[in-house]
């Protein structure tokens, strides 16, 4: 698959997974995915754990609780650190959707489906904060996203985008 | 080249390079690998502004000053709108970090060169709203990125990272 073809064929999926496991060196090639995007004067805010070990998932289960689920053989969880960067401007948001973005592509190049999972983790309930106590994560890190990672068990489906010419233009804005 | 290719062979490029023009298909196929990037329930914040004639390239060259170079035969310029997504938070910073790094992965694909262009350009110098001015983007856009794109002159170089399991773990944290 091309680089076009992976970026084009992701779409965020939110059906369920099949429970095969995903080898730990798929999970390594999507991780070293995401420590490969760019980061503001190379500050490298960006860290990553994935959980591949049915006990440790069921604990973060449990730690977030039944309102929530999190699905799939297989998460990463991405975290993230507020360094100062250029002119003491943090990049790190931009530093790991850069990662997150390189890791769905990469999920998809192998076969598997995912779904970028942060409004739900960082809002008033805490999720992220939950999952990171569960996984002894340092105060000076924040757990901002995970991705699940598996084979989709259901049909995938695309969002609807405005036309190309509604936000794409040549040589000045044309709308 | 395939995506995980692609996404370890990106580097930041702050090289020169060979005049020779980007053809427009180019282009277009860069800017839709960008405009597929998922954004904050589907609020679709990205816009994006090529500019590969010379005079409106030279245009913005007069608009930002001698102090700044902008290089390469064609730039693509990343427009954000802070709409709120979930639960009234914008994610439109997500939302283009993704399609930029997308748009650096197609970049290296079709054999060009490129390098998030960011800091230097919203800083106290606003020099990203003097390029925003110069191509008539209204106020409720923001311009925030560059990309140059063209065939590099020079070698690549690329930043030294620290290992894989200083920045990524499983099933805890582990450092």
């Amino acid at each position: 698959m091309t680089a076009l073809e992976a970026i084009k064929g992701r779409t965020s999926y939110r059906g369920g997974y099949e429970d095969t496991p995903v080898p730990r060196e798929d999970l390594i090639k999507i991780m070293e995915a995401g420590l490969c995007a760019p980061s503001g004067c190379n500050t490298q805010t960006t860290s990553l754990i994935a959980v591949d070990d049915p006990d440790v998932l069921n604990g973060l289960r449990k730690a977030v609780g039944p309102e929530f689920t999190i699905s799939g053989p297989a998460i990463i969880c991405v975290l993230t650190q507020a360094i100062p960067a250029y002119k003491n401007t943090c990049f790190n948001v931009h530093d790991y959707s850069a990662a997150i973005e390189n890791m769905l592509v990469a999920i998809v190049e192998l076969g598997y489906q995912s779904c970028w999972m942060e409004g739900v983790i960082t809002d008033e309930h805490q999720l992220g904060k939950k999952m990171a106590n569960y996984l002894k994560v340092p105060e000076d890190y924040e757990l901002v996203c995970f991705l699940p990672v598996g084979i989709a068990k259901d049909p995938l489906n695309y969002v609807q985008r405005k036309p190309f010419n509604e936000r794409a233009w040549f040589n000045g804005f044309k709308k």
